[in-house]
């Protein structure tokens, strides 16, 4: 790393942002979320919040975006939370091998699914934190819990994002109903399944983003609202799940604790050293940002955080 | 992690040594290779190579145990010294999601096995390494390597083990048939298989296993046989397919790479500040050794090791 | 074939119904649809069409029982004569190697099921017979088809059936989502599901069954509802896809083109020669009637109209 | 029918070469056989045994091919008159819905292939027959069950196309071992693979062929090698199985028992009518004869002689 670290980090996202934005092949926003789909592939953005408070950014950092699937990673601790342990009865902790939208492993293993970064796992992680209430009252919770942890209160759901997912959303409407056919849901398909597209929903910004994520890295000041062994544990799932079917790949070429999502954001986790937020919305073969990987990648070699070198 | 470490290590060590001797479920040996099913499942070894070049160790650390899987390790190491990341034309860097042993994957995949952990991956990567040589030639050069990673000439193959192994191994040699079949086998499937069923048979107490972990912990004073960057991917990949399909379940209670072996050991890797290997040769559910995983879970809680902490 | 057949037929059949009466395993009644799971299973008929225009039978023929899924023969005849042969762009004609629920396979066929006897098929085929009509008027037409077919006005939908199938059709509302996310589905599939699930609760005794049959059998006398070819090809359709897993060893025992139904019934065609119905509400482990299956296997080897023989 | 049959079925055979013959696409012949890919794929035979003992043909029908699982039919009769139907508990009777060298599915039944007619039953059914004797002596009696059913001493084992399988068997060595590794062997692999190899290189002309099945049609003066009961079972067989994963279809469009084989050959029986056999070596999707699919197709319809129609 930089002798002059973290000066030297401020100046490293400013040029990467640079080269970011030459990049010859953006990836193509998800198609079949029209909302998604008609995003401008061409932006980029990355916030790192460090461990002495500060956050500093490059890019497009203060336009919001669709979280996605990085809810999931919020949904995950709240629902912890709320039900603490026993969670774990009702989904896995395993890499699943095969496409985020997969049912065919679901089949096999009847009905629980291998992790919660997973569309059916984390189905059944947002009905454990439903948990018969309004759905309207869930995602106040949850929505709550990220404005905390980002110490943010702008953070909100798009409601045209929810509205465009539940257009398309059969495919989660396929998991929900046979997960619940397993008896892997307490709340009735429909309630879980609204919750779960509105969460997906939630915009924020690469810096909030990064600043919710203070608590997963252990950094000084974040808002306590999980503990460290807790924290720990997310990571580990985040590392070996946290990328569909590419969470092998991202560990290997960056070695870090991260989550995607379609709306091409990524979190990434560098144990008691930072939280850091990329998005780009073009997404590669697997899902998951392309030019936001690519960046990923430079941000860990140049400060060697992976967690996987001496 | 107690403040008096590493003096607080080794007696730590000590106790965890008692306390696994009381275990009420060894775990039962494998029971498909005929010379390690004979083993008495009642026996438990651990080392610490530490950063300041001792080892530390309690139980029967003195004692040779096969290997097993865990020479994947090495092998991976040293097939990547010969050829480079061409290998990853052939083999692939994802967790399966499967048994270590499956051969449906591999169907689905075209001959191009997930991982070179799983069973047909290593073949590939043993098949590398043989690169049209004889396998005694190769062999020779696996053995070196290692030897001069523990920096201990006395590891040796056992070859009871290994003939043991080829009466049972129709399970391998379908796997290295079908490899052949795609065109993923440079060497005639007998001679790879030959190779790879020594390569498994391999015997190390834990001590000399600590040891030759040394160079993926890049610690100070560790023979220099690969990069650190090598190191870091080699880690990257034990973290997410070192234990087969219970990976994630080590990610998520451990948090170190590791890489696990039927005869019972477990090489795990702190990067920067220890290499550990641990012993007992009754297995759990997916394969891995069940007071090991245990022992390996408490050294994590003490020491605080997990990389996935702040 | 007895020689004095078919009047030794009568006497055959009373016989099997005493015989099938002392069954020492009658097997275990659909259990996942409640007004099923409390029919007795000790229960049993058999009513055989001949080509002189008699209807035969023994046991309790006259008793109406939920035929399920022997309908999905009905609803593609019908569903042909809709939209004639398009619709086998839209479901394959091979067997599935699965069992009736599955949708793994589903998962890797992209959407189009494999035929139109499993469920996933079935609702592609009650889809394209709705074709964005109102259910109401689909289940009209339907119910005309057999009624006509049978020549028996007195054909209903079991409403009691079919609200408790709703209640319980997680799975099957899984695979109707999952076929409108690859784009097989033309309504809503609240819509198709609705009809569905109605058309599986038809109500039939074995003779009116049996007679339904005639226009599949190429009897003389028969109502023309459809042409030989196409009755050739459902009755082929029968043999390789009828029994859903158990369809290779119904052709290798029995013989005879055949739809069961988890309500316990089963229709056979022993073309030019006869449409046999038989029922007995308790199932065997592939989900057919086992005392059905047996009443088939003794009636074949008794008149010998096994296709497969000289 | 012609009403002037059989007279009208010669005219037909030679209008259906004449017709056959100008095949805009022959399809390709099998690629992984060298002897295979080298035939000219523009040929084209066809035989007809009758019911009235004589044999009747068009095109190429005195030219030997190579028959490859066409064998299997044969191999099944003699294996189960052998060991009976205890065969049956080391494989299934059901379609499987997969390639015909598929190993995934295997795994999933633990070792038992679902049918004897795709290569991992073949090869279980080949063991079976083989039974602890020496290779030779095992395919002697195949070869001579054979030249008895079509009553031809010069039927023969083509050694170059065995010699050029053993070269590219890889997949079945891989089904060997596999099967081995469950205790579904009691031979050697490679013995039942020489075997194996050996009967799939039975070379025949569509006279020998047709005349071969004649026990499996039941025709007066047919040898009596099998009882009419076995004989029917496999017809039964043939038809669920026959032609792999376009089994369901060639029922469909056909309607008779079929067993094709990779080098062009195609079996048929039409119980008490006729005994089969077309042959042209090009391809179609699912590894059966295009051309003589067609063919088949054609000569159903002509004859009427699908066991579906009344």
């Amino acid at each position: 790393m930089s002798e002059t670290f973290p000066e030297g980090l401020q100046d490293f996202l400013h040029a990467l942002n640079e080269d970011m934005r030459t990049a010859a092949d953006w990836g193509a926003p998800a198609d079949y979320i029209p909302e998604l789909a008609a995003v401008d592939p061409a932006q980029f953005a990355i916030s790192v919040a460090m461990a002495d408070g500060r956050t500093i950014s490059a890019g497009q950092h203060d336009k919001p975006f669709s979280i996605q699937s990085v809810s999931k990673v919020f949904t995950l601790a709240a629902a912890l939370g709320r039900i603490g342990d026993t969670l774990w009865g009702r989904v896995g902790r395993e890499p699943s091998g095969t496409a985020f939208n997969s049912i065919a492993l679901l089949e096999q293993e009847k009905g629980r699914p291998r992790n919660p970064f997973i569309n059916a796992g984390a189905i059944v992680t947002t009905d454990a934190l439903l948990d018969k209430r309004a759905p309207r009252e869930a995602l106040a919770e949850l929505l709550q819990f990220i404005r905390y942890a980002a110490e943010d209160e702008e953070i909100y759901i798009d409601r045209h994002v929810a509205a465009s997912e539940e257009a398309t959303g059969h495919r989660n409407a396929a998991l929900a109903h046979y997960l619940y056919s397993f008896g892997n849901m307490l709340n009735e398909p429909d309630m879980t399944l609204g919750t779960y597209m509105h969460q997906c929903a939630i915009a924020m910004t690469t810096e909030q983003l990064a600043r919710s994520g203070r608590m997963l890295a252990g950094l000084e000041g974040a808002p306590r609202l999980i503990s460290a062994d807790r924290a720990r544990r997310i990571n580990a799932l985040m590392m070996t799940c946290g990328h569909y079917d590419g969470s092998g790949d991202f560990a290997f070429r960056v070695g870090l604790p991260g989550k995607s999502g379609v709306g091409g954001g990524i979190l990434m986790i560098a144990p008691g050293k930072a939280s850091i937020a990329v998005w780009s919305p073009g997404l590669n073969y697997y899902g998951n940002s392309k030019v936001g990987t690519e960046a990923a990648h430079r941000l860990a070699n140049f400060t060697g955080w992976s967690v996987f070198g001496a």
